[in-house]
């Protein structure tokens, strides 16, 4: 802010004299005798610390202060909203909302039908294994059916029938999760075929790291079906006794699909790592965090904050009065923000330590640390664990090893993403029963807003970036989706 | 967050076995025969980010997100405000304001008639130092009286007629500065004239120190009153040269005590620090932001932010109900902060380094790092320099050394307090004609605060205190004396 005092009053004094020590001492004698006078002086010559040429730099308590004005003006809109409101949380509702739902039948019969898919795959895997009755390509192409019918199952039933929205989430979440389950169960069967018939090409002599001696002790050579206790053999790895590793065609039982089909993991393998115990205290905690803290914390805000604020977003939405829309987006913006994190906690480490604590299952590494992403890529690759190892183990690699089509990393990624796209829209469009695409668009602009901050921003500016991207972007997609919902089934029918 | 994993597995492992080497290396080996199945396992144990067990600590992504969840909000509050009430800010509406201001005539009355009171101090002194004529009681109990009555002169003036109420603080403020002033003036001439009576009885042979022979080569023994040139005398200490020191009883000339009128500071001295030259680039810089950055952004959040928000306080401070209070004064606490704090740079930094560069004034130190405070009382000590000084230098020291009441550190300084809590209700109850102690009150309750945050915070909570009673603390007092003003002026008159 200054100009640079000190330097340039310490130039003339070099100027006017040769001896610096002589200037200095005079100095300072003449400060004691300052200080003797009478008039008892107080003021001696000094930058204000403001000033650059001070040299001052500790501000961390202004870091408090916008902790402070952060908190404060949060409460104060949080209180605005319970003026205007009124309390609106309340349990009960939502247990009536499940109970008293219109139309509960098809998304009843989804779920319980879901169940049916699995054992489909289980009966083709064993059909491809011992009778030898299908080759490779139409296990290909069965499996690739039972996968496509799996998916195109809740459109075609809950586009019959008007459902309420929420169940029809959970229900394509479901088949989402078992369609790309599946998809990984028969990838890695197949690859274990291919390497089982390889191996009796070279006459039943199999590399030696694959048939350990101890490791393998239980495996058999005739590759004949006879299901083996599955618990016996999958003891932990933590102990020091070497663990026997179950190897095809043994995995083919109908407990081992069952776990990995409940299992916190969509990438299919058949050695899971397994954990010595179940940590009781640890399971209590996640289980109260689960039922009792933050999904009550993340409810109530939905009702009191949520739902309030988009009901009033919509008259400007539809009269798209530009100021204002802007206004409602950034009230939106914030409670869908902290809901979304708390909503984060709540599935990807309590829900899924809980199911991986039950499961003795001990890959926890559900996320990582997205929240200090640097590039719109690595908050991708980075807050949703499961998904991406799958997309990576049965998209990426598989799509640049194949020779037929040449892809190279961008085009393969590019491939990831759109089919990352097709999944929100999926989860989006068939429970609201519209197909607007936002989702679908939400989920494109990724690619030049990642190679816009790749590309411009440094590590710090490129965090800050991620974080608007995510704090606007959903609540822009919640609205359009809202706002075109509410067109359809409240304007026009009233 | 989660029990010891890491360490339990350990003891187990260390309980199986006395040898833990080989425990790591089949856990390696074992470790690569997996890697090389067939079924390219992705999976190993692995703790959560978020659980305790896991060690890992950097969140410093989190800081952005608070930091731009701050500026959304309160970019979202600002839209809000513009889509409410337009585009309030209006440059010409203060000029208007000053110009149609009604009754201004006492209001320049006595700004003119304020430079009477130095000229009487002046007087005063020269009387009391060569003609002889008045004891030092008798001069003491005069300057008092010039003191008061230029106190006492505001209120009186301005309680007969009706003023702008702006004005009206305006003239407090420069009636507390000149009091404050003078009574330093007063009281370092009284220390000189003690200290040369003293002198002269022990027969004119003063204490060498004080009359080096070359730093007071001009001072004069004999007390003779030839006014001597201010100008020369006081060149910078910044020369090599030694400096000449203005001694009692030249001091005493009409330069010298407008030159301390004019100076950024409340305590007099003979010798202030001056600095060699007038920097234009410093100068230019700190003008630019007086006249047209910083004060147009206040008067413009003033004219935006608080006049609407505190008009529409006063219903529900009419009708006290408590949370729609609560909310009004969370409303107003952020824009209040932030003019505030830009007030604060204007007046501390950009105006009082003004004025010291133009005087050549070289003490810049007009406040210190008050945002650092971790107690009330550092912070009272250091957000405003020129009057912690004064209070210092002419009550608390004083108070201290005196013999006839016994005053101990904390008596002393909750004089200081008493003192201070005395001039911010001048500064506002007379110019608003109400008599209502709210400031009062404001400052004192400063004291069983400075108690509880000194023992029961430590220091980071403690600046947290420090801040959130600064940012409610002061439209909690701007509410309730405009609450009460509205209620005189506009329900009482119609």
């Amino acid at each position: 802010m200054d100009d640079h005092q000190t330097n340039t009053s310490a130039d003339i004094r070099h100027r006017r004299t040769s001896s610096v020590t002589r200037a200095t001492d005079i100095t300072i004698s003449e400060k004691k005798i300052r200080k003797k006078q009478p008039d008892q002086p107080v003021h001696c010559p000094k930058d204000s610390l403001l000033s650059s040429s001070s040299g001052y730099t500790n501000y961390r308590g202004l870091l408090n202060l916008c902790f402070i004005i952060l908190v404060l003006s949060n409460v104060r809109v949080a209180l605005e909203n319970v003026i205007k409101y009124g309390i609106l949380v309340d349990p009960i509702q939502w247990v009536l909302l499940v109970y008293n739902m219109p139309n509960t039948r098809p998304i009843f019969l989804l779920l319980f039908g879901s169940a049916l898919f699995p054992l489909m795959s289980f009966i083709l895997e064993r059909f491809l294994l011992v009778k030898r009755l299908i080759s490779n390509t139409s296990g290909a192409i069965c499996s690739t059916v039972i996968i496509f019918s799996l998916l195109s199952l809740p459109p075609l039933i809950l586009h019959s029938g008007k459902c309420n929205p929420v169940g029809a989430s959970i229900c394509c979440l479901v088949y989402s999760i078992v369609s790309l389950k599946l998809a990984s169960y028969h990838m890695v069967n197949y690859w274990c075929r291919i390497d089982r018939s390889r191996c009796h090409r070279r006459h039943n002599s199999c590399d030696l790291n694959r048939s350990h001696p101890i490791l393998n002790g239980t495996r058999m050579e005739n590759g004949s079906n006879v299901p083996m206790n599955h618990s016996e053999t999958e003891s932990t790895g933590n102990g020091i006794h070497p663990t026997p590793l179950v190897t095809y065609p043994n995995n083919l039982t109908i407990f081992d699909l069952v776990y990995f089909m409940y299992a916190p993991t969509l990438c299919y393998e058949l050695n899971f790592p397994r954990a010595d115990r179940i940590r009781k205290r640890f399971l209590t905690k996640r289980i109260l965090e689960l039922v009792y803290i933050f999904s009550q914390l993340d409810l109530g805000l939905i009702q009191q904050w949520m739902v309030p604020t988009i009901q009033n977003s919509l008259e400007p939405f539809r009269e798209m009065s530009f100021s204002i829309m802007l206004e409602r987006l950034l009230k939106l913006a914030v409670p869908n923000h902290l809901i979304w994190i708390i909503f984060f906690y709540l599935f990807f480490h309590s829900f899924m330590n809980v199911l991986a604590e039950l499961l003795r299952f001990s890959d926890r590494e559900f996320y990582r640390d997205w929240w200090n992403s640097e590039s719109v890529n690595y908050f991708w690759q980075n807050w949703n664990i499961p998904v991406h190892r799958w997309c990576v183990r049965h998209v990426y690699i598989p799509l640049l090893s194949q020779d037929r089509i040449h892809f190279n990393r961008f085009t393969a990624s590019t491939a990831v993403f759109l089919l990352s796209a097709f999944f929100h829209e999926y989860l989006v469009s068939v429970p609201l029963n519209m197909f607007r695409l936002w989702a679908f668009t939400g989920m494109i602009m990724q690619l030049p807003l990642s190679f816009f901050v790749a590309k411009y921003l440094n590590s710090q500016t490129a965090n800050i970036a991620v974080w608007i991207s995510l704090i606007l972007g959903q609540p822009l997609c919640i609205l359009m989706y809202y706002h075109d919902y509410y067109v359809i089934h409240i304007v026009q029918n009233g």
